[in-house]
């Protein structure tokens, strides 16, 4: 099903085509471009508030500035549907965020007029500053480069650490900043309240008080000096709006408020801008969702709500015959607050995803222990650092890829001093349409060469219960909780807790021949494989090794006795993983067993559902099953010929 | 030699003992804790300027505040040693910096003063208020957690992290904001400016010229207008130096700036504190190196000079018979100036280490090419990913330890991409006095596992310059080059550059029996083994593999078709190091050799000399000598037990 474009819109090739027609056209371009939108992510899923809250921003930038030749940076990227449909690719919309279509963020590699990658946010000061300071060295004065940043990654540390530098530039950037108080979830810290206090400006009125306060006692003096105050009044007014400002502090020359969704406005303002030199930003307020009142109404919902009936606003939701196993995420926002009952030292720490990280769970029943820190891995890890130093047992919950924020944190300020935060690590592995920036595919190497860090993996739901349990028994060491985005396969999940002895796994099966150690949620498709298997002879033994650090040497002692052939499955990346772990015990302890490695390869592997990721990948059930057969078929044939051996 | 404390300081063990004395004394105090960091510096050596610079703070918050029930948190710890030295440490202070001594940094372990270990810089605002939130949620009103930090500090990311979560609590915190415009070298970017702004107030200034100006006009109306006039200045002189700040728009309190040296009005101010509850901030302006005429003039070279002649500050330089071998950062400096000289598209980027990375010697010739952003690892990478997007050629020259702070960037910004920039690790492999937070020992095993990346190492001066050379001339992937701090091997150092093919090895030499494959400066140890291998008749064949990723494969396969025999030699950690590539690589095609990987193993290695340091880790001089004679001897006995079953 192709969604039809409006009128204008099926005109618009590139922005070229935009840049022809008249100002007076943009607030209908505007309307089909949000049109559009809603269209597509209706039937096709996908980001939703995001680009329509930019739907004005988007066009008057393509419409103002010269793009691609002017650089145009997107912040984390969910905005840029609108950016996409104007730039070439309207009629590959509909392959967004799939499996060999365009991905879901601006790329490099997609578009010319994607001047940066993006996907984790607050990267777009720091990359359009680098680009402008080249072409300032390069000697285009004319080029213009462009970071729209949302209010949410502005509470990123990296975000002031690149204004911190481009106020001593004089390089030609523009930052826009999209204010909608949001991030996924609504936008918390200082910062937030202080951009709601620049808006209504209370510190010009709190001084004009002052003022008239002090006039009040002139008033005998006549209307005369009423008169001049009132003068004095308007210039205190301007010089405070533009001078008594968090980002004129940084030495950026501050415009606005202005309203985000005034497209003649934002034209007008831009076309001034362009001809201002140096590092400015302009600070748009615009409302996520604009233009669909429910996405308005509720934006966390409707950050990216997945197919709906754009008439009713139904969300469609696929249906079961039986009962589904539930997300890992729900059964960590549960199980925590369950934990967290029973013991008043717990708390929960989200850097930005309640709703993501299924926290939100506890902090409504304790918002108090149940913190979200804002766009802030690096703090939130240092902060649970603290928190851990004064006796509190924090679960940290970040993302796996988003854990690379915060790397420094982990090793220095918990690891070294040896404090027992409970890091739980969501969407490790692949995590499908988010694509390449997303993957938490590289924290079982990068954790596990920490001192001190316990790295697990929980099979299913249960496990993950027991490991959380485990961690706040267990106080003696940090911990890594890693598990994938979406289901489990345990309907019945909520079991009662077990304490699991850290560093100890479980054999799922016995076998002959072959052992496939798994770590993690991957281990469940080497169970699946179970009829395939036996159709063709083979019996591998299972072991869920549970932790990948300390790995459970007892187990593997067994294993590498009875076994000549093992294979290491795991969703996370080769060099350096779990299996590379397992090679290592091997080496020093003396034995020589083959073993197959399975995970993802050292390679870019691009979005699309997690099971055809997999498949890429070569350890969907597919390529398990294969990597047991083949290794299975040269260990038959190595026992012909120690048959045939033993008959001569 | 043991440094003789002044007649109040040797009364004070802990911090029970200052707080006996009359406030009166407290000038005293400081005169002789200065005293004692001179006349101990000055013999042991150490860092100096920062703890000088902080007297009167350290005398002042352990005097004012009830520690260590309150809680302190020196960011960065350069600073600690008056600290440690009233709170129980004063007699083993000798032992600062030294293996087995006390660490250089606060530590957890070391003192129950010690709140926080640190390290890195930028910490101790997220930590503290994590302690703070706990106290809150422990019911431990009374409690009181500081946290003192530069101006260099406060321009890394995270510290702005912690402020925006902090202008949102309402713990109990207290930012000691310890203003000295340096971080190492002198600080940089647009906060700078801004702090020295409000000690002056501009905004206050030109305010009143406003008010002035306007008032003027009402000159006609009489001295009572001029009075009211005079108040009203008043009121917004008070006004604007409390709202119109930056910390303020972040909500926390902010006081100051006052006279860090002045340890009456800081004794009182801090009293006056400890009454507010809240998140607040002490704006403190203080002079690196007081107390010390020459340190207070070059503050850089002060910061840690070495022992010194008290009386003449002529610093203690080792002399020596013959030339001496630059130290790698010193090629790495002058290396790259030439190589910017022949091409324009070249710059140089440090977070804040231009001496310490010797990028200066860049910077003073190309001041717009070579560019120090600050605190700011993240900045840096991704601002050297927008310098390369536009086909610039950035070394981003970052120390090993601090790249940590930067994984995501290295990961997202500049690996998915592909973008060719050159990061050139300094400090890789144990870092020496600094410890465990310095120690640049996670590198080879974060690196390797990001698809694009290419991590090299050189063994000696040569083979960096070489190194960075083709770098230039390789723009199709990002690279690594790390090396250790301090001196190779090569007095004559200046060469002529050669490309070298990525991902080829060298090897030194052939042998017999045992390959021992070295990665960087490392490799250096085999070579010096040479005449004791001989002695008692091992030879083993030595390769410099160059590069951990990729591997030299035609090398690997020459070697494991040649030796059953292998040691790997890494300056870095076991744990998915360069050992463990050349285990999947040997597994991955079929070879079953016998390897022994020596490097940094699973734990805390904490400070010392670099030597000392790898021998506890078991890869010195005679660590590896053991490792082959081991591994020989097994060998030797294994070729007898072969030639009796031949004999048989």
């Amino acid at each position: 099903m192709l969604i039809k474009p409006g009128k204008l819109l099926a005109q618009i090739k590139d922005p070229n085509d935009l840049r022809k027609l008249d100002p007076q056209q943009m607030y209908e371009v505007c309307t089909e471009l949000r049109q559009f939108i809603i269209d597509h992510v209706s039937v096709f899923g996908g980001h939703f508030g995001a680009s329509l809250g930019v739907t004005e921003l988007t066009v008057a930038l393509h419409y103002v500035f010269n793009t691609p030749y002017d650089r145009l940076v997107w912040d984390v990227g969910h905005q840029a549907y609108g950016h996409k449909i104007l730039t070439g690719r309207r009629e590959e919309f509909h392959t967004n965020r799939q499996y060999g279509g365009l991905s879901g963020f601006p790329k490099r590699d997609e578009s010319e007029y994607d001047a940066f990658g993006v996907g984790h946010s607050s990267t777009s000061i720091g990359a359009a500053l680098g680009m402008a300071v080249a072409s300032q060295l390069k000697g285009e004065k004319d080029r213009q480069h462009i970071a729209v940043i949302g209010d949410g990654a502005m509470t990123a540390g990296m975000a002031f650490e690149a204004m911190n530098h481009a106020g001593v530039s004089d390089a030609n950037l523009l930052i826009v900043l999209n204010d909608n108080c949001m991030s996924i979830d609504p936008n918390v810290g200082a910062l937030k309240d202080y951009l709601t206090d620049i808006t209504t400006s209370p510190l010009y009125n709190k001084l004009r008080d002052e003022l008239w306060k002090g006039l009040g006692k002139l008033n005998a003096v006549g209307p005369q000096a009423r008169q001049i105050a009132g003068k004095l009044e308007n210039t205190l007014k301007s010089f405070v709006l533009s001078h008594s400002n968090l980002f004129e502090a940084l030495n950026l020359r501050y415009f606005g408020p202005v309203d985000g969704h005034d497209i003649n406005h934002l034209i007008s303002v831009m076309e001034d801008l362009k001809h201002i030199p140096g590092p400015k930003l302009l600070h748009c307020i615009t409302t996520k969702g604009k233009g669909f009142s429910l996405a308005e109404q509720d934006q966390t919902k409707w950050h990216a709500p997945g197919k709906f009936n754009k008439l009713t606003g139904e969300i469609k939701k696929k249906t079961f015959e039986k009962p589904q196993p539930p997300k890992y995420q729900q059964v960590f926002g549960h199980t925590i607050l369950e934990l967290a009952k029973q013991n008043d030292k717990i708390m929960g720490i989200t850097p930005a995803m309640p709703s993501g990280s299924s926290l939100n769970i506890m902090m409504k029943e304790m918002p108090e222990r149940a913190i979200d820190v804002g766009i802030a891995e690096q703090h939130a890890v240092t902060f649970s650092a603290g928190l851990a130093a004064e006796g509190m047992i924090p679960f940290c919950n970040i993302y796996s890829s988003f854990m690379q924020r915060a790397y420094d944190q982990v090793v220095h300020d918990v690891a070294i001093q040896n404090l027992p935060v409970i890091f739980c690590l969501d969407r490790a592995g692949f995590a499908g349409a988010d694509g390449a920036t997303h993957h938490g595919a590289y924290d079982i190497s990068y954790m596990r060469s920490i001192p001190n860090m316990v790295v697990a993996a929980p099979m299913d739901e249960w496990e993950l219960r027991h490991m959380m349990f485990t961690a706040v028994e267990n106080r003696n060491a940090p911990i890594t909780i890693r598990y994938p985005r979406g289901q489990g396969v345990k309907p019945e999940w909520r079991v009662p807790m077990q304490k699991i002895e850290i560093g100890k796994g479980r054999k799922i099966k016995d076998g002959e021949n072959i052992a496939v150690l798994t770590f993690g949620h991957i281990g469940n498709y080497v169970v699946q494989l179970e009829d395939r298997f036996q159709k063709v002879g083979v019996n591998p033994a299972h072991y869920d090794m549970r932790f990948a650090k300390p790995l459970d040497e007892e187990m593997l002692h067994e294993v590498f006795k009875k076994f000549d052939n093992v294979i290491t499955v795991e969703d996370g990346c080769l060099m350096g993983g779990f299996g590379s772990a397992v090679l290592e015990w091997m080496m020093d302890n003396g034995y020589q067993s083959k073993v197959v490695r399975l995970g993802i390869p050292d390679a870019l592997i691009e979005h699309g559902e997690q099971i055809e990721l997999q498949r890429e990948a070569g350890f969907d059930h597919d390529g398990i099953f294969n990597a047991v057969c083949k290794l299975a078929e040269i260990k038959v044939s190595e026992k012909k010929d120690d048959q045939a051996l033993s008959l001569n």
